[in-house]
């Protein structure tokens, strides 16, 4: 029985009547007095020179109210990496060259979206077409066209991470092979689009920017480089948003450019994407070449790892050379790696470039260290489960000077899955296979690329003579649940309802920073800062009712089920009420204030904790057709202690399904720089009626860094579903895939070559 | 030379440029999605009861939304004299009978206005007529129809203050007089009309309500009172306010009904009064019957005063206690009271009710005070000027349980008045004559009938990375100019501009209580609270600073144009900016964050502080016509430290202009209940046109209770001007009124008196 009255419990979702009702309002569906609708010029060339821009015929247009070009902005340039000034590489609007088909040259503000768009038709650009390089490995030759000319071979970042002794490994290693892969991109497809409301202030030189992002503080920042403004002169404010997944942490041209046609109009300006723009101006998951290289002793035993990566960056960073850093580390886990050594390369290329997604980082490189692994089990004679489990790692690992895992289930999630794929699945039909991957992620990054000097999570708690309480932090619910995590830790400590809680999140101007939703982080760092602040609150209420009780200090007072009563003897105590009554009056008629912040400390480079797991695909393979049919999937999870298993479980899905869209159908498609297939009828995602059932099992651990022991829950779950996809249909038909999407026509092709391969090994 | 930056520094209203351009959000420009238009039904009858309501015919009409009627409320019952629920009078829609014309008794939302209007007009309401009261001498009678049942004699509230021997020192008067008044109600006549827009959430039940209002904080507790709720789920947010002048303190049925709708129909529901209704179904300054007995020595110092008050309450409470208390009060002020009585009636009669209006108890006052004050001075052959020096309050004087006046100017103004009067003034026109009036007024009550158990102000003050402040407070600009004081209060204590300050001012949720913006108190105890925080940030960068200089703990530093220094050696120091960063360091990440608060302690029953001085009036009558020309104002003020000289000027004409009118032309005209000039075009206001030119002349002290010495400044003057135009008349003609708004019959007719005597006496 868990001692919480709240953690673990299964809570519905604090904005679920309100998005299931329409209520809640997204920078959507805003609208303020006298505003103007914004929309961008996009080249359509993929590399071009800009000769001039003529928007002579265009300002002429009735109810055009506003026309920029690059030379109309303040030319800040901004990006996530605010560390190293070279990669802030953003512009609102391309003044000299063009870089992607899509890139804006021109924004417009008119009095309807109509107007706008004729207006968009009527500005004369002037284009002088430049070779273009749309392949990584293209890009970085010594005479591929330079999309940025100060970047030599288009190598906009490189990483190198290493530990042990890798050659001495692999001289010692019994068994070595070496894969190559080349793992597509993914586009989020949030049901919201991209989308900004900016409103200049003439009079006080401030702006306010509603927004659909994942980091109002990102966006403060990308915001103030791009404008040359102060920060604390903008405020960015999220409403709901409907969705992110790692699409909505870069500040877009829609923003900076709807505060530049606010500022010239001094009236509120709204940029809205239609879904074409999302699908074509929007960041999309880092398309790679990879060669991953193991060493394995006979028993399975990892020994050495080495992997090169080049990612196809496209034509600006983003959170891309994260994404770089990340691959090389989680391609590792969870796997105990003595020797290892990574070299990765970004580059720039002709395409919107490409940027975080969830999981960012691992969903490519599980694809190819547990394809790979399998090949090598079966190699080694050794049972998939097995080979995974030998190399498990356990509780304290560290891969020296890069991390150190606490908490770590992964042992037991494996004997959990082993069991529990034994019972349910006995027995598998012809050309249907189990395929496993595990999986890891983490709970927010230690990283500080955007150079924040503010705590990474900051919270506010305030508590009302009526009890109710106000929570304050910049945390983003994007749809993962956030809100509900919040409220229920604030609810725990305070040892009140979910319902007493009213949350002030994601607005720059009336929180403490937090740097937003990415990576996971959000549980773990935003959680401990609203503990904290919390404790803070809960302190002052356990003084005053001692006070009241006069009773010895030896003995410990319990917050809870809204009383507040002496733990030994629960009937002597207080109704929490009649404290905070007494607290807010003792205070002088100050409401109750906690503050709070979480900052990691001496916890490796990457995250102060990791969750993981195993998941298990089974699919049947139409021979004759390449179909793949998804018929169970099994996931089993360590999250540490889950805060809320409703909303952890519907993350598991949502996961899963991305996880699996990767593996069996999502694709960009690309020609010459242009997204062909910029549609939801042309995308193709699993949908509703496609998708297998999931069951998910929990493994309880309790990670010492996390509010109430909990960590990173689900998002590690998008990693595995392509690799377990890719090993059920090897272990179903024996057809091996160096790339993800396994369209009909590539399985179809991998069973022939197998059969191919077994007709000639006969 | 004054020792602050900002303080005292004519500085522009920070809401100004947003102001004229147009771009400043007032609760009457919003909108929300999916947003529905609510109207109220009205009573036409003074009083009546209620047979039946049928609302089918309108429930039909398409686009209506929603229909309520008393018994779909909750019933809670509600008013600002919260600590007597028997004062809590009001309702959201009539049910057993209405009490006064234009009391609503149904409320329709509907998808346009216009639907709204007509399906009004589709309510069927029978009405039984009762007998009404309109006069409150006749509603005390024993056989006057009760406006409430449970209110004996229509008595609504009873106030007495007694201190000295009043009949003793009668006994020892020179000269007594006594004088009967019957002084006239006015309107707020706010460019904004009461308004609210509410949202209600059925997801979590929680309601936010904009709203038009002079206190969020009032308008969260008369919202939760009357829809039954817990204050914590009420959330009221005052964007701009088109002027309040008092009549916007009192939670009105347009909050409520807006509330009640949203919650009905799950859409947010806004509801405008138009002018009509503004006059007619909104609060007014309370009119009364006054009787005064003054008692003198022959050289004209004041020995005894007795006062009778009876006003004419209408059907509700309001503020309208309050203005009784304050009658009774500032009808003393600025002079030396040794021993005076005062018993004061509210009445319930059938006319919307009257409440708090702009130097609310003191306006009817000091206008039978005043002009009884000369016409004593000329009896015992004193001049004008002199007798109210010679009882002129001093530093420290008290009455005994009710005030004591800490810093107090009146003496240095009327010998300033005098000085420039001679000078400005040396000769008068035939039938011109010069007016005086003394005033003075409270910084805020001390009273709590709102029964608050938080501090009457509280504020928080965040300080970013970049130097920019956040200020939140709940304190209320509705024109008056606060947000300007706020920030510059903030901005003296920290060394900056006001420019840097970003204020989140009139949100409940997000800010700490404050009691909001009436009796002029938001200077002083808002300002208080603001001080108080700022100057626990300031405390922490002088603590880091101190650390960087090393320096000795006996010297001192200062926080000024953006260094902090040693005062003794300003060239050792630093900038602000590298303060503020090494102290959000040191604090570990955590924005500076200042939280201060302020109540009155020990300051007698009314106000910590009083503002006071002096108005001079320069008329000329034209003696066929009864017309009054206005030529000349002289205003001199003791505001204490004046904070902002620019915004205490505009503050001083709109008081003297409200005040002139009061005495000139305003005037609510009733017949049977029913007010006949319900429109700016029979209501009449004093223009731009007809308005004298004002100086004023400063006369600083220093208040010890308030920040920088500051107290009330401005609403003071809006009580003289009425007093000193009788008295200019009364100079200029001889004529004497018992009644203020002098239209020109009234003048004629008391020259025609005057003359009639004069030949009498001949």
């Amino acid at each position: 029985m868990s001692e919480y009255s709240v953690i673990g419990k299964p809570i519905k979702n604090v904005d679920g009547v309100a998005k299931v009702t329409g209520e809640a309002v997204y920078a959507f569906d805003m609208t303020l007095p006298n505003m103007l609708y914004g929309k961008l010029l996009r080249s359509p060339h993929p590399h071009a020179k800009i000769i001039s821009i003529d928007t002579t015929e265009a300002q002429k247009l009735p109810g055009v109210k506003a026309i920029i070009t690059g030379k109309d902005t303040p030319g800040g340039k901004w990006g996530l990496w605010r560390r190293y000034p070279e990669l802030c590489d953003q512009t609102a609007l391309a003044t000299e060259k063009v870089r992607y088909i899509g890139e804006p040259v021109a924004a417009v503000a008119a009095t309807s979206i109509d107007i706008a768009e004729r207006a968009l038709d009527l500005i004369q650009v002037e284009y002088e077409p430049l070779p273009a390089v749309f392949d990584p490995l293209e890009a970085i030759k010594d005479d591929a066209p330079l999309v940025h000319e100060d970047f030599e071979n288009n190598i906009n970042a490189t990483r190198h991470i290493e530990w042990g002794n890798v050659d001495e490994a692999f001289k010692a290693a019994d068994y070595i092979r070496e894969d190559r892969f080349t793992l597509s991109s993914q586009h989020h497809a949030p049901m919201e689009v991209h989308n900004a409301l900016a409103s200049y202030d003439k009079g006080t030189g401030r702006l306010t920017v509603w927004a659909s992002t994942q980091s109002p503080y990102f966006l403060q920042l990308g915001l103030a480089d791009a404008l040359k403004m102060r920060e604390g002169d903008i405020r960015v404010i999220k409403p709901h948003v409907g969705g992110g997944f790692g699409g909505k942490n870069s500040t877009m041209p829609e923003s900076v450019n709807a505060a530049l046609l606010s500022k010239k109009t001094g009236r509120p300006v709204k940029i809205v994407y239609n879904r074409e723009e999302e699908f074509i101006a929007t960041e999309h998951r880092t398309a790679m070449n990879l060669a991953i290289k193991i060493g394995l002793k006979k028993d399975g035993t990892i020994l050495a790892k080495e992997v090169k990566i080049i990612t196809d960056g496209g034509a600006y960073t983003g959170l891309g050379a994260t994404t770089l850093y990340l691959a090389g580390t989680f391609i590792t886990f969870p796997y105990k790696t003595p020797n290892y050594r990574y070299d990765g390369f970004r580059t720039y290329t002709n395409t919107m470039w490409s940027s975080s997604m969830r999981g960012f980082g691992a969903v490519s490189t599980v694809y190819a260290a547990e394809t790979q692994l399998d090949r090598a089990a079966h190699d080694l004679g050794i049972d998939p489960l097995e080979i995974r489990r030998r190399n498990a790692m356990t509780p304290g690992y560290e891969a020296p000077g890069q991390y150190k895992v606490e908490s770590c289930g992964i042992l037991e999630c494996i004997d959990k899955m082993k069991e529990r794929v034994k019972e349910k699945w006995p027995k598998l039909e012809k050309d249907e296979g189990i395929g496993f991957a595990t999986f890891a992620y983490m709970s927010g990054g230690i990283f500080n690329w955007i150079d924040t000097p503010y705590a990474f999570s900051g919270a506010m708690v305030k508590v009302n003579i009526d009890g109710t309480v106000d929570l304050f932090t910049q945390a983003s619910d994007i749809g993962q649940g956030s809100n509900t995590v919040a409220a229920m830790i604030c609810a725990e400590v305070l040892g009140i309802d979910v319902e007493d809680i009213r949350l002030h999140l994601g607005d720059t101007a009336i929180t403490l920073t937090d740097l937003g939703a990415w990576g996971s982080r959000e549980t773990l760092m935003n959680g401990n800062a609203i503990k904290a602040a919390a404790e803070e609150v809960k302190k002052k209420l356990i003084s005053v009712a001692r006070m009241k009780l006069g009773e010895n200090i030896v003995y410990d007072l319990v917050v809870k089920n809204k009383r507040i009563y002496l733990e030994l003897r629960p009937e002597r105590g207080f109704s929490y009420y009649d404290i905070v009554r007494d607290a807010i009056k003792e205070n002088d008629g100050e409401p109750l204030i906690g503050i709070g912040h979480y900052t990691p400390h001496n916890k490796g480079m990457i995250s102060p904790a990791y969750g993981m797991g195993i998941q298990a695909v089974r699919a049947k393979v139409d021979r004759e057709t390449g179909h793949i049919e998804l018929r169970d999937v099994i996931v089993v999870h360590d999250c540490g202690q889950t805060i809320n298993p409703l909303g952890a479980r519907g993350q598991v899905e949502g996961s899963t399904q991305m996880g699996l869209g990767f593996g069996l159908c999502e694709e960009i498609l690309m020609d010459n720089g242009l997204i062909i297939n910029p549609s939801f009828v042309d995308y193709k995602l699993i949908r509703f009626r496609d998708m297998p059932p999931i069951e998910l099992i929990d493994v309880p651990t309790y990670d010492p860094e996390g509010p109430f022991g909990a960590k990173e829950a689900a998002e590690a779950t998008a990693s595995p579903g392509a690799a377990a996809l890719a090993n059920a249909v090897y272990h179903a038909v024996g057809a091996e895939f160096d790339t993800n999407v396994l369209r009909p026509e590539k399985v179809l092709k991998a069973i022939r070559e197998k059969e191919k391969k077994d007709r000639a090994g006969k």
